[in-house]
């Protein structure tokens, strides 16, 4: 079976995704849509697929599924209006900003009986899937604690910070996904610190750009999530599990793995410096299950559920700075 | 100048602190004082100096300074006894685990205009030295997050823990102090979870096993310190510190650095097992430092207001459990 | 400009290619030869080329370039054909295993002002490029010892060992090219031992499965080659250049970068294990730097010429052994 | 059992011994001899043993081993003087630079039933001896490459060098031993090439400052070592054992184990810059394990023969660097 594709946003992400869609045997990518045409006709022309109105691609009888990359204010209006067309939905994180929005639309998802898999793609990383692989082969014994260090080469353009949601829904919300995939068990608790360090326009802006959160299960296990929106030495990504009978860590990734030895020391090159070249890997591996869940007939992972869940954890990071003390998930739910 | 020596305690770790006095060019073990008589015994035969009772160790002309390494319950009172007989002292840390006697001590060596170092090793571990120089140097900026991972490879005797003070006060306590020294600025705010993750009889203690801590200064810079009383892999004592300009951190240590690669992978050996070897090098250099202070007339660092801030940290950390909610230092003070 | 392709030999290589060439967006696969006819469309039906008759490509108006991936003994004859019908030309390595066919090759492509790269795909490794950059730039001063370690996961199937012209024709070969690439210095002397290790059969074959080779030039400069046909953890490649002023090299690539920390140890996956996945960056590039070198008209490199050299070092190699002396490449060339 | 010891030498590497023997507890430091008496004088006040003549030492009846560390030229004297005199030896590498003196010297002993070990230090080193330990173990199966580099941080003084044998009988030779010590089987080829490639005033004495020798053995097992005078990196003493189920290796030491990361990349130390701080822990280890032989009436290892024969096969690189071919031992023998 192959599975055809209309894409709906022609921009950065959006030809990260064509290409994986077109590279994968059990796709074709049949339209894609943007508000611009000329990225719309500059992916159909490299890839042999056509421009479509995003009204069009909803009423094709040619078209199986949508991947959604376009502004993120439009995400739940067209997650709604494509599973109610009866396509398959991949839709990038988030669903919304706003977390009465993002409840509805899944309530729509659920009516519909829809399809939906929502871009949380890190969990496609090869050296963090590994990571989790460990764990479920046991190697570890019983996780105990998490600890992701996350931290930006820089701050993202001052005009996008307004509408990013603020740094733990825009950032952390990556991370927050990472920790309940690897805990293994629901976040029940939500603790965290927040400075601007970074630069002082965040502050006027009410963010923030230097986060510490501890999250906690009922069970006692912890997840410890260190974010910087600036690191000068690359894009700083790792991940360590300690469990009761080891632990497994992935490393950071650079580009080329040389090392320099002079009078001044041993030297490797800085890390990675922007989050498309970090992950490719990973952008190709999320659509790639998606496609197969699709194929299987098995339900896509992440799900809708677990953007509405990252969203939550992101609202009660909030409140517990805000408020100075741990935050209780259920308070929020 | 020589700088003579008493040893009070001839236990596990007045033998490290006997070959650290003798092996100093600047320095002589003149008397050790043990209430077991072989042990005193052992060290005077291998360093050939005297035996002699704390009371004539403390009369004793022939003695500039002691090295306290008696049980923790004994410290306080000693460091008073001996400031008063004009001895310098250095002293294992704690000085103890109550608040009110720490300071009561504290205010006895100030009236006495006494001398007195606390016994935080790790400031001397050559890897952490050199973080710190690092971060004096400049080469990474201004300091902005602090990560501490500290674990131990297992529990303590369960019949030690009722006196150890609790994670906190004496696991904990060398990760503030380390936090406090690298942060360059004080800490304000005091954040942590615990949990008994390795073992329920740390329950029944009321203690815990596995916490984490995140502490913040007033300009906004964040130190996180992750524990656990269990790490198969042995002892896992890494530090990172995150700056405007760049970043460094201190490895982790094993006796022997080989690797073996096999159709398995590649296996470097397990780390240390036991503090002692992994810190050999720092007990030397307290040591060391503190004859250098005595050679020189400069105040020896850490002094005991760090070992009073250290014990700070801790009783805000339990508060902070207790309450579920950040507390400001100063509530404590 | 679009460079127009035709690709000879549609095996295990001849996809790598075909996948290289049409995502390039500066070239188009035209057609594909293959004596095996489903080999062939299969690669027609994927990338929606034509399958062609080699004659047909050799006539064609439609192509520009062709990349010859057919088994070894077909190159030099291929080569000579499409250099003949103007054909720009890739060739696999290596161009022949007989020295005299290989020159008599080069001659025709010199006489016929032909175009020529031949597929030393390792200089387009980008952690090997990357060591390069570092030498050019001046970082490590001048070169003076290139060690260079090469080992496979395990012995070829040893019906192909007869025909694979021996350890140094086949494998060593390679390495020969990359100290070329380094030594930035003709080699002068080849001097090398070998011995069988790993499978008694490849002695009974008149092979070697385990050898060492040192390479040096006028100047003095070093080369050392260690080459085993088996190594348990991997696909064992390692460059390593010391200078005058300092030193770089190239590490080992693993598919995923994680380690596992138990009481056994910390460890580390096993390598790559197969030259397809480890060189898969490098297959790619080697093709766009032909793509390029036709698009700007310049030589592309590695030459006709650069395949010559090191079958000469191999002859000198198999020479060093059977007389147990260094061996002059003079007395060869 | 005690063993009593006189110490011949009280310069650089005499300090060095004169710690080990004092600091193992089955040992005593009876007596100091040199001919320049402030340096005795300063052992002997820091020590607490004696300062006597040679003469007086071979006369002891309060003294059971000697430890010489006079300078070379010496060595193959004092060890007849000494085994004659009824004294355990232990001689610092080497025995003499000229063959025939050492095998004369060996008769001696062997006549005299004396007890010999041989300096050769690194065999003590933990990161090596751990490497032998995997070996032994079974763990990488039967060896059958072994690779040493081996490279000094700069020239020794140019009046040194003179004096010194050259490089392969003054640095290679720590190699040559490693090779035996690891290979398991005694070298039967030698094959070296050599170059100037640091200061041309080395080749003015007629030496080498940049070689690299392949050993063989009778089973086909190889080694390489790689060495250079000057790594502008530090001390560069790394070991790889290659076999048939994986390998080992030995990573090089560097004082402190941090890492910096900033724009730049990420940067470790350089390595130690001196033997005597790279093989700390080796010196102490090899007169613990001659006084342990003494104790137990074992032989010592390295022996007398192990010394004998690491200068053989520096006399046999020698020779293939001047006739251009691969020497056997036995020619030497």
């Amino acid at each position: 079976m192959t599975t055809r594709f209309g894409l709906l946003g022609a921009g950065r992400i959006g030809k990260v995704h064509a290409k994986a869609v077109t590279g994968d045997a059990q796709a074709q990518l049949v339209a894609v849509a943007d508000a611009i045409a000329p990225a719309a006709e500059a992916i159909a022309a490299q890839y042999g697929c056509e421009v479509r109105s995003i009204e069009a691609i909803e009423a094709a009888d040619d078209i199986d599924a949508v991947v959604i990359c376009t502004p993120t204010d439009t995400h739940a209006d067209l997650i709604e209006r494509f599973v109610r067309a009866g396509k398959a939905v991949f839709c990038e994180k988030p669903i919304d900003l706003d977390l009465a929005r993002v409840k509805a639309c899944l309530a729509v998802v659920r009516a519909e009986k829809g399809v939906l898999m929502v871009g949380f793609n890190r969990r496609f990383d090869p050296h963090f899937r590994a990571v989790k692989a460990e764990i479920d082969k046991g190697t570890i014994g019983a996780v105990e604690m998490v600890t992701i260090t996350s931290r930006d080469p820089g701050l993202p353009h001052l005009d996008y910070l307004p509408r990013s949601g603020g740094i733990f829904r825009d950032m952390t919300i990556h991370d927050f996904d990472m920790a309940r995939f690897l805990l293994g068990e629901e976040v029940a608790t939500v603790t965290a610190t927040a400075s601007v360090l970074v630069d002082p326009k965040v502050a006027e802006l009410g963010d923030f750009d230097s986060v510490n959160v501890i999250l906690t299960t009922a069970s006692g296990k912890q997840a410890v999530i260190t974010n910087s929106r600036r690191a000068t030495y690359g894009y700083d990504q790792r991940i360590e599990v300690h469990g009761s009978l080891g632990a497994v860590a992935a490393e950071n990734q650079r580009p080329v793995s040389i090392e320099v030895a002079t009078a001044q020391g041993y030297t490797r090159p800085p890390l990675h410096d922007f989050f498309m070249t970090r992950y490719t890997e990973a952008y190709a591996g999320e659509i790639a299950s998606f496609i197969k869940a699709l194929a299987t007939g098995t339900a896509p992972s992440p799900s809708g559920e677990d953007g509405l869940a990252g969203l939550l954890l992101a609202e009660a990071a909030l409140k517990s700075v805000a408020e100075g003390r741990t935050v209780k998930v259920a308070e929020l739910a």
